[in-house]
Order: C-alpha cells, then sequence, then structure tokens
C-alpha cells in the first residue's frame, strides 16, 4: 500500500525479499506512527530475531516473514551434501519456529515452505523451490486480502460512516489486509466515506497503526476513545463496523479478537448496525468447540497502567513531535494494580457477517458450509 | 478521607476553610494520583484561579470552594461603609462566578452564600452569616454523601465485586464521594469486596482519582482498560456497577455522564447486572425535557491523540516513579486528528436505581416522587 515520504507516494509490502541480496526487507512497526523505516536482516537468525522482537507482528505478516526467513537460510547453505543440508534445513526451521512460540501461522509458513522444498532432488533444486513457495505464500496472503477486500467493499457505499478496532490492516498481513481490505478497495472504486478508528487501549493499535494506514492512504478518518463508541453510535454516527479477528470456531461461529470487540459488537447490535468480521480462511479454527476454552491470554498490567508515545505539548506542535523516539509514562495511580486480558469473545448472533476471500458469511451457517470455506474432509 | 503520608494514615477532605488565616486549603488535585499536597489560597482571587485552573474539580468540591472563596472575600473586608461592602461583595461574586462559567454548582453554592449573608444587618454580622453559610454548604454535602452512603451500602455484600467508571469520589465533593460513598460506607461496616476502576479515557479519572482514592482506603482494586469491561462481564466477573452523574433529567430519568457511561450501562443491561447512579439532590434537572437536548461538550482532541504521566518504565519501579512530573506524549498517529465528546447519555431503561440521600429511586418513578426529591412545587 502507499506511504508518503517527504512528499511523494511510494508503494510498499510490509514483508519482501530481495534475492540478489538474500535478505528479508521489513517495516520497522516498532518506530509506526512516528517514524518510517524498512530494516533488512542479512540472515535467518537476524529475521527471526525481528519476529521475536516485533519489528514485524500480525498474523500474515508473520507467516511470511517466517516463508522468507527459511528460504533466506537455505538459500544461505554452501555446500552439496545432502546430509549436511538437511541438518542445516532442521536448525534453519527451529530457529524460526521458536522465534514466536504462539503464532499459528509462522509454523503453517514453515511447513508450506518445507513441504515444498521437499520435491526438490538436488540441493540447489531445493533452494528454488524453497524461494518459489516462500515468495507463493506472501503473494497468496495478498490474494486473500484483495479477494476480502472484493467482497467487503460491496458493503459501503458513498457517505458511510465505519468504525474500527484494532489493527487488522496491511502492516499485520503482506498487504492491503483483512478488516481495512474493504476500505482500500472501496476507495478505489471512488467511493468517499469516513472511518472512525477507536484508540484500542491498552495498547492504542487503532490511533497508532490502522490511523498511520489510512492517513497514508489518504482515507478521511478520526480517531475516538474506546468510550466513544457507544455515543456516537446512539447519536446515529456510525453506520458500519468491521473489524479483524484472531481465530474464529469453524464449529459454532464465535469469535476472539483484540480486547474490546466484543463491547463493540453490543454496541452495535443494540443500534442495528452491521457487524463485520473480516479474515482469510486460515483464521478459521475447526477443531475447538466452544469459545469458552479459546485461552485469553492475560497481558502484563503495565499496558493498562500506562502508555507509550513521543513527548509534546497537547495544544501545539501536536502534529509535529521533535523526536520519533517513545518513552513510557505511568498514567494510573502508583500504587495501584490492573488486570489485563488481551482477547475476548464474541458470540455469533452479534455478527452480521463474516467477510472471507471466498465471500460473505453467516456465522451460524460456516460450519453446514464448510466445504466452501476449506475446511478438509 | 484518609491519605498515607509516609506510613501514617490521617483525615483530610478536599476542601476546608482556616480561619485564623482567612485561607481556603485545597487537596492539588493536578498533582494526583503522583503527589498529594495541600494548597492556601491567599485571598478570594487566588481562590477563584485555583477553581480556573482545576486546582479543585467536581462539582461538589468547586460549590464549596467558591462559597468559602466568597466567605474569604467577604471576611477581608476592613470598612464599614454598607456601600463600599456591597461594591465588594459585588466584585468578589463576580469575579469567582466567572472562574468556570459552566459549572451549575459553583453559582448556586455563591447565591446559597450570599442569601444567607443578606439577613445580616452591619458588615460584621454579614461576615460572620457568610462564613457560617459557607461551612454549612460544605457540611451539608458531606452530609448528602454520607446519605448516599448510607443507602448505596445496602447494596453491598460480602465477596461482590463492582465495577465503578470516572470519578466520582470524594476528591470530587468535600468528602465521602458519591459513586464511592457506598463502598466506603460498607468498608466501615465490615464488609469486604473488590472494584474494577475502568480507567476512563481519555482522562483517565478512574486510573488516577478513583484508584488513588482506593488505595488511601485500604479498598481492594485493580484498574482496567474501559475495553475490557465486557469481557469480565460476559465472564461473570462484575457483579454490580456504580457510577456518578453530571445531569440527571428529573422528567424522564435519562443520566448524562463522563464518556463511557453508556457503553457500560449498555453491557450491564446485557448481562442482567444492577446498574446504580449515585447522585446529590442537586444533580437533578427537572426543567429539561428531553436528554436528546442536553449539551455534550466536544473537548479537544489532544486528549484522545495522548495521555498524561509520569516517565517510567513498564517492568521496573513501575510503582515508584522517580518524579511527580507529568507530561503528555503523543500516542496517536502524527497526521491524524480525534473526535472528542465528553459526555453521554445513558436512557432510565438501562438504570436499575438512583442512590440519592433520599433513598433509592428507580429512574421511571421520579418526576412521580419529585417531592420526595426536593422538587420545587
Amino acid at each position: 500500500m502507499n506511504v508518503n515520504l517527504r512528499g511523494r507516494t511510494s508503494a510498499f509490502r510490509t514483508v519482501t525479499f530481495d534475492s540478489e541480496n538474500n535478505s528479508v526487507q521489513l517495516i520497522e512497526q516498532r518506530l509506526l506512527p512516528h517514524a518510517f523505516k524498512i530494516v533488512s536482516t542479512r540472515n535467518f537468525r537476524e529475521t527471526a530475531r525481528a519476529i521475536t522482537d516485533m519489528v514485524v507482528r500480525g498474523a500474515g505478516a508473520i507467516g511470511a516473514t517466517a516463508a522468507f526467513g527459511l528460504a533466506q537460510g537455505v538459500l544461505a547453505y554452501r555446500g552439496r551434501d545432502p546430509k549436511n543440508f538437511s541438518a542445516h534445513i532442521a536448525t534453519v526451521y527451529q530457529t524460526l519456529a521458536a522465534a514466536r512460540p504462539t503464532a499459528v501461522d509462522l509454523v503453517n509458513a514453515l511447513n508450506e515452505v518445507r513441504r515444498q522444498m521437499s520435491r526438490g532432488q538436488t540441493v540447489a533444486e531445493q533452494q528454488s523451490l524453497a524461494l518459489a513457495a516462500a515468495e507463493a505464500f506472501a503473494n497468496d496472503d495478498v490474494r486473500h486480502c484483495q479477494a476480502i477486500g472484493r467482497h467487503g467493499a460491496k458493503l459501503i457505499r458513498n457517505g458511510l460512516r465505519i468504525m474500527t478496532h484494532c489493527n487488522a490492516g496491511w502492516l499485520a498481513f503482506v498487504d492491503v489486509g483483512t478488516a481495512t481490505a474493504p476500505l482500500y478497495v472501496a476507495q478505489g472504486q471512488g467511493k468517499r466515506f469516513h472511518v472512525y478508528c477507536d484508540e484500542t487501549r491498552p495498547r492504542s493499535q487503532g490511533a497508532t497503526l490502522t490511523a498511520w494506514e489510512l492517513a497514508q492512504q489518504k482515507i478521511s478518518h478520526q480517531v475516538i476513545a474506546d468510550n466513544a463508541a457507544g455515543h456516537l453510535m446512539q447519536r446515529g454516527k456510525i453506520d458500519l463496523v468491521i473489524v479483524g479477528s484472531d481465530r474464529v470456531l469453524g464449529r459454532t461461529g464465535e469469535v476472539a479478537n483484540k480486547i474490546g470487540t466484543y463491547t463493540k459488537a453490543v454496541l452495535a447490535a443494540r443500534h442495528g448496525i452491521p457487524f463485520y468480521v473480516a479474515i482469510p480462511l486460515s483464521t478459521i479454527d475447526w477443531k475447538l468447540k466452544r469459545g469458552f476454552d479459546i485461552p485469553i491470554e492475560e497481558r502484563h498490567e503495565s499496558e493498562v497502567l500506562g502508555a507509550w508515545g513521543v513527548i509534546s505539548t497537547p495544544h501545539t506542535a501536536l502534529r509535529s513531535p521533535r523526536t520519533a523516539r517513545r518513552v513510557y509514562v505511568r498514567v494510573a495511580n502508583p500504587a495501584s494494580g490492573a488486570v489485563n486480558p488481551g482477547f475476548d469473545v464474541t458470540p455469533p448472533e452479534l455478527i452480521t457477517g463474516l467477510i472471507t476471500p471466498a465471500g460473505i458469511f453467516k456465522p451460524a451457517d460456516i460450519w453446514r458450509r464448510r466445504n466452501e470455506l476449506g475446511h478438509a474432509g
């Protein structure tokens, strides 16, 4: 998608591969929204560290980074001995797999590249297949997001006011994103609309990443406090809500997503406002039987008790801080603790539809229509 | 209420008067929760400035400060000429009335003191009546809050998990507070319970002021992100919600309060969790006919786009920042704007009861029972 750099607009993907230098190129997401920088990793260990250190985050983006990291490691092999080569592949695989232990997409991506590689006979053949598989993985991610965008854009009419939660944008994927995809496709179709990005405390991904994406793309938007969602809906100022998801249960249609999603869904249902969840098919979990059993990550209390930002002044120079260096400030009472669940689960009756690459589905229908949604068997 | 200072617990009111030095003593609320300090104003102009600069905030606390400020100005008069004295009173009154133009309680307090004063004949008599009236105003504020606490404490059983929003605590009144009053009275009755203070973005009064109050009072509590309220209710972790209000419509039972109140009320109703609003009778507006007509203050976008806090580190020394100096950090994307409504309106069907000094009332009943609630005529 677009990034504005010193008055010029350039297109970027979140993750790309530079075959000439055998390096993975990543947008340094920890500097956003205050600075934009591309980092190159020189070897698979650096790529694994970039995943661990959250230079890159988001399901699709982590998957593609791992896929490229595996190809990068494999391509760096200089020998011809197949046995040594196997040991080398195992090292690369394990290093990358351990980079973020709970990321399902990371392991799926590595397995896919390894599976494709195994069709080759020689070291050179396998190296070439690894790179092709990683490129295909990244391109598929983009194609799926574009398909989500095409289906979702049909929901967007001129003048609509759309609310988002958290960031399921192109920064979380290779490009285009999921919850943002309908916005970008609709904009490409010449439609005009306004987006309210809710802040998404405690980590503020809406105020930082989604707002940054929309600003780069020149889409009309404003940040709101999470607390303002109900009021804006009550006053008729929200027409549509689109969010992403970390896991959708194929058997029940329940949606796990960033903390606060459930709250917005309850509010939208009360006001009769359509509430959509945009997901790639890999997000559907066909095994788990009850949303109540989805493990809810309990995160560090410091996220709730403070905030990360760039020192500034509230009323002047708001939009041009002198530095991009973020600091942590303690906001809450020093002697108080916090509880910080990272996700919540929204029941299917609050969700108007799931926007997938295969079309829009009612959550209650997905088990019955599982063959259309890539369920194996 | 209690404040812990270097290991000792002392009792304070938010506002008191020192007759020996003719000064108003205020808790410097802008330093909370990071430092505790009492400031003394030497004359009515300093008192007015303290109101303007928000050294003191909250309906009851502002009212009492203005009442004492008027007494302070009146007592400083050294002449005996009644005509000059009248001009002096007018100056004091106008200076204080202009300190925060939209605060209804401020003008009500000034009018009450002036009315009582007018019963006196001599300058000395009027001076003495002014101070007595200001003291009575402050004591009434405390007595009303204590009555709210006695009625509300009946709702609190051992083991309850109670959610609050914003700060309608003793810092906003002379003492005890409204939404916090049932907690303090229940604690005094030996009951044990846990409070979830929601952060209350964008100004974070829950994380700062309410959490500070509860910590001083040694009441078990944790801060939560506003986004976590729905999830905690869904998982059965909230038994009761108590909030304050800026204005309750006597004709409809609608409740205007800090932005986000409506959202929490919608969530509580969905989960069958009792939702109470604690108010002094002065909060009831008997004139306005529709909640939709309550003006919703649109506040500066910088509140949503950043946060105020003390520079710290997230994982170490969280609870002992080295300084109490707060800085503003820009959190959101530098090129993005925000919309920042300060209040919202909750309809009566979402409110279980209004906890008042006169007892607990269903919002739908207050017009019919208006005589019990101090409606004149």
